[in-house]
């Protein structure tokens, strides 16, 4: 059988053509690309595969910067907690941040742009009781109140740009100049980031693909006094800040934006935060901008012939690819990290491009391919963990990055993605474009809805928090599940209701947070529309403190579709006698031991109709209830693994009343997943884990079969319409 | 030596005189009582002894009760949750109620006196818009809004008395008539209990102390539909509401109560609950009229030459003996169950009554008192928690109860309580009256203050649940510890400040409690006030989540004093560095493996000024906080042990910046404690626990020797003034 060659991006270097070659043909490379750190030698540029190149928009040009310090990126930052002993305060609001990397902005009036605020009372100081010291940065109130607690809001310019100041400060550049970033919204800018494209791609016809890395505004990311990570927050708009923002957001929306809308407490609209109208202003007034902008640049390269590439990260803010204004820039393909599943989906899914790249791991470094250490593994677990996803919505290419020198030392790795290359092809061959079999659509319901699709409980993607784990699991078991998976928020089913086709609704978060809600289980629309829906045959999955909002006589307000609530010690006086587990349940009917992850304390079944499944430590951890031809079902926390994945399907399946429907494209074994593409008339078995398994199939009609895969196999088998 | 006598109460019970003789001889007894289910013979009442005689006001009287069924108790309940599938929603309101006990008061109009509320959006719905049918115990609501969830608040009258039912229950009484409790607030029953009473005490001459079981009102006890208990509020003061309480409770207070100013959205106040202005005007209406009532019965005892003593608990409510209106009432004396040593201090701390007794355990019945069994242990540690608190403030005399026969077939645990009673002896003519050295002082803090004097976290005293032991913990510890212990309120600080000599501040709970503080914390007068006064020099420390409120960017308001803070979700995107414990520290230098009970999640430490004293798993649960020249302590949890009674101890002298105190009249070993009292130049060197203990005993000055104290000994030791 001849070799496929095609959709694999091979990183390369100088001095490396030989092996280069011999690669792209092993591999079936059909694109090169540098890497932070690499360049392409020249004769590299002339082989038979496309060229990507690193594109950097708004840093890397500081003989332009240099000149329009007035054009430097901003942000709005907060000052440290500062407790009033007298009237008298003084606050060093530059306490803690990198002065290298920030400089207070005495440009624009502070008196315009900064805010002091009480934070005992939340009241804003006026600001004729308090003035700027701009020798010591410093901000003196006259008319304190004793024992308040006071902050500063204020605006500074950033003078390094986040990523390389990270890489600038971790490899010790040493004098190497830092990277000034500059804002396109600045006129100057704006006319730079034109010309010097337009020139670039002129001085650089080999490049075929220009990578923006990425546009405009770099994700929130502020180091400290120490010089060490402060506050960093993948989706934060901080960055996107500026007098000439604040003015021109006025303008457009009509309102004046307070610093408070963007301080937010210091918490600077986290993601977890239930999102204020401002800032969902605020955001969309961005997105906008950076469209519009972007779009320019992607006309000025499709002029020149080449491609535009996006790479989901750095300067990513404001193209939200899920957003209403991502369609416009008219980008030709993004390009994103792989570390699971769910940041497969999150690339795989993005619409209005023509193709999506997903760049996998182990990442060609030294922290891998050292001496002892076998690469493979990490490949491995990385290439299972997103083939599930793969099979569900394929992204149209994957490509590696670092030195591929490095890697050409481990023979073995270099085998092991030769068969993942070609393996990765030959799904892409069968499924693209292919509607898989899909037995359940659900909707994760939270604050943000299809905006964060496949972005839910991250801070950073691929941190590990012990906050979010528990509910992270919920995105990468569904990002391989043979389910439709869509992100619906409050406001669309307050609008439009639940959308018609939606079997089941998950809602998973800790209380207050803008993926369990807070105050909007308060919205008596949300909560009929949603109870409603349960009532008349919907399932109702909640995970943590799902619709958690004290009112009423509940925590969690659908606590009667759930059957339990969590005691907070007001109904301590109440007895609660339901604490029997039901002796078997088709929820655990798979389950060994149970890990909630975190898990949540307190919860109580309110009734002897809630089933419950699991119950410790005087606590419901895993229930079921029916609520009219609907079912809710609450679980504790579902961080990610084989057995979880199981749990979930089964829940979802429960809360839908398919149970009929579970044993269609199953197997029983939960190391191994069927995907069938009823279009096409084959199905995948793929044996999820490294070592051989053996599992009972089902067919689309129910008809089984033992069959036995080797370790990481994947099967394809032809079936007819009957099955 | 001549045997001391007195101090202590005998049950007795008919056809058991000379058994009884010779234990008020050996036990040194001078007083005997009935208990429930046993009554006196004449000649046992001619023994040299005082006869307390149990006397119930408002039961056990149901030839009058049955006359007067408008005069029957009352209380306000709230039907189940209803969901609404229409604009017409049924509400079987008695669901899920004991009809035996409660019965729907339709005498009083329901469109008066009920209420229909939308729990979905708190509003009451129209009395135009609903109708009871009296013969079904349905309201139907006409014009309800699909899928939002009604309740009904409603009247009934309690036909049952909740003690007399539990124990008819529980022993099968089968057809004994059911006691009907009457509320003296009605005319007819106010004058029959002032004419019984008169009759009974000259009927019953022998009797030297009423005591009382108790006056009015029963604390909160309800029942369910299977005859169990289904809601039980030891501090409930749900029986005391009735429709002519209603209305000359907006006589009084100048305005009229709702239902859901009782109801509480079916919370119905617990002390859990921060309590609304309109349930402490209503407690203290209900405190005032039992207090004058009382005193009514109270004047006629002391009328026919006798003593009224009261017991703390069955129809206690309103008498608040840590109340305003208490003193007034009169008593002699005040008699309460002793589970350990937070419920003797409850009894023994107890002001203006002439004596205190505390009722030890085990109570003589058959579940302690069979075959196999040995009554000494359980006895021995009730003893030896109790013996603490007795070391601080003893109550006047022990007593005990149940069927003295079955505890006279046990001879060692005979031997056992003589040797109680006469330590118990000892104890009191050494100290009574005699103030003991005190390390600090210290305060509790919560909504309740000095109202619920011991009496925090607690559901019905001696109950265990999983929400409160990590906090109650703290009380126990206290009881018996080696400081001054004072309770008192968020209004009292906010009104008067921290009291002048208290050294350490302690605030305990769950977030949102009374206990914690809930929205009292955004009240910036408290936190001033608190903040200046730790920053003067006093000691704060938090347990569980103390000073917690969400607002201004904190979770703890008091997080600047504490140093630490609970991560909510918000500001995940913060990068936390603080997680290094120090090596040693003064207040774990005699831990061993900590305890913090059911801990709390997700704390962290927010600068490195905060010593972690504990840090795991991703959390602090045990730190200190320098805050000026004051300190403030977080701990996770502390339930009661040895080991957390100590680093308490050693909390508390930390945060009050007096560690170089903590080496006086202090014993090395965790098990054994000193209590001095100087006026007296005496010491108590006392082992609590049952085994023998070697321990260095500190002296006022500091000078130290070893002694070794055998199991549970006390040891009195003199001393001179330079000790």
């Amino acid at each position: 059988m001849e070799k496929k060659k095609g959709r694999v991006t091979l990183p390369s270097e100088q001095n490396f053509l030989a092996e280069t070659k011999e690669l792209l043909e092993r591999w079936g490379a059909d694109a090169i690309r540098d890497s932070d750190g690499t360049k392409l030698d020249d004769e590299i540029k002339q082989l038979d595969a496309k060229i990507y190149t690193t594109y950097f928009v708004a840093r890397a040009h500081n003989e332009f910067a240099e000149k329009h310090p007035e054009e430097c990126q901003q942000l709005y930052l907060m000052s440290q907690f500062n407790t009033a002993h007298g009237e008298t305060l003084e606050i060093d609001f530059m306490e803690g941040y990198f002065e290298e990397q920030l400089r207070p902005d005495y440009v624009h009036h502070p008196k315009k742009y900064w805010e002091v605020i009480d934070r005992t009372t939340g009241e804003i100081v006026d600001c004729n009781h308090w003035d700027v010291d701009e020798d010591l940065n410093c901000v003196t109130i006259s008319n304190a109140v004793p024992w308040h607690e006071y902050t500063v809001s204020f605006l500074v310019f950033v003078i390094w740009d986040p990523t390389q100041m990270y890489n600038h400060i971790t490899n010790n550049w040493g004098d190497k100049p830092h990277d000034i970033p500059f804002d396109v919204r600045g006129p100057q800018s704006n006319e730079f980031m034109a010309t010097y494209l337009t020139q670039w791609l002129k001085d650089n016809p080999n490049t075929d693909v220009v990578r923006f890395t990425t546009f405009f505004y770099h994700f929130t990311l502020v180091f400290n006094h120490l010089a060490k990570e402060k506050f960093v927050d993948w989706f934060g708009y901080g960055a996107s800040v500026s007098a000439a923002a604040l003015d021109a957001f006025e303008q457009e929306k009509g309102y004046r934006l307070r610093p408070e809308d963007l301080i937010d407490q210091g918490y600077y609209n986290s993601s977890f935060r239930v999102p204020t109208k401002a800032y969902l202003d605020y955001i969309d007034f961005v997105q906008q901008f950076v469209a519009k902008e972007a779009k320019k640049l992607v006309d000025i390269v499709h002029e020149s012939g080449k491609e535009a590439m996006m790479f989901l990260g750095d300067n990513w803010i404001g193209t939200e690819p899920y957003g209403e204004h991502f369609e416009q820039i008219g980008l030709d393909a993004v390009v994103g990290s792989v570390g699971g599943g769910a940041t497969l989906r999150m690339i795989a899914d993005i619409p209005h491009v023509r193709y999506t790249e997903g760049r996998f791991l182990p990442y060609f470094f030294p922290d891998t391919f050292y001496e002892g250490n076998n690469p493979v593994i990490e490949a491995n677990q990385n290439w299972l963990t997103a083939r599930r996803a793969v099979l569900r919505n394929p992204v149209d290419r994957i490509g590696y990055g670092g030195y591929l020198s490095l890697a050409y030392k481990f023979p073995d790795f270099v085998d092991y993605i030769e068969k993942v290359t070609d393996e990765f092809r030959e799904i892409y061959d069968n499924i693209k474009g292919i509607k898989p079999h899909t037995g359940l659509k659900v909707a994760i319901l939270n604050s943000w809805g299809k905006l964060r699709t496949w972005q839910t409980h991250m801070v950073a993607h691929a941190l590990w928090y012990k906050q979010i784990y528990s509910y992270l699991g919920v995105l990468e078991s569904l990002s391989g599940a043979s389910v439709d998976v869509s992100f619906i928020s409050f406001d669309d089913v307050i609008q439009h209701g639940v959308p018609e086709d939606v079997d089941v609704i998950i809602n998973a978060g800790d209380a207050g947070t803008a993926f369990s809600g807070g105050e909007n289980w308060k919205n008596e629309a949300l909560i009929t529309k949603i109870r409603a829906w349960v009532h008349n045959g919907g399932g109702f999955i909640g995970i943590g403190e799902p619709t958690a909002y004290q009112h009423g006589g509940r925590f969690f307000q659908l606590a009667d579709v759930l059957g339990v609530d969590k005691e907070l010690g007001f109904s301590l006086s109440t007895d609660k006698y339901f604490t029997s587990p039901v002796e078997k349940h088709f929820i655990s009917a798979d389950a060994g031991v149970f890990d909630f992850g975190e898990g949540m304390k307190n919860i109580f079944s309110l009734s002897k109709e809630t089933e419950i499944i699991e119950y410790s430590n005087g606590e419901v951890h895993l229930s079921s209830h029916d609520f009219g031809k609907g079912r809710g079902v609450y679980i504790a926390g579902l961080p990610y693994s084989e057995e979880n994945t199981r749990l979930l399907m089964r829940a979802m399946f429960y809360a839908a009343n398919k149970e009929n429907e579970f044993h269609k494209w199953h197997s029983s074994n939960i190391y191994c997943e069927v995907h069938a593409y009823p279009a096409i008339k084959k199905a995948a078995l793929v044996n999820n884990s490294m070592e051989e398994q053996t599992t009972v199939i089902y067919d689309g009609s129910g008809n089984s079969k033992e069959v036995t895969l080797a370790p990481s196999e994947i099967r394809w088998e032809a079936f007819s319409d009957e099955s």
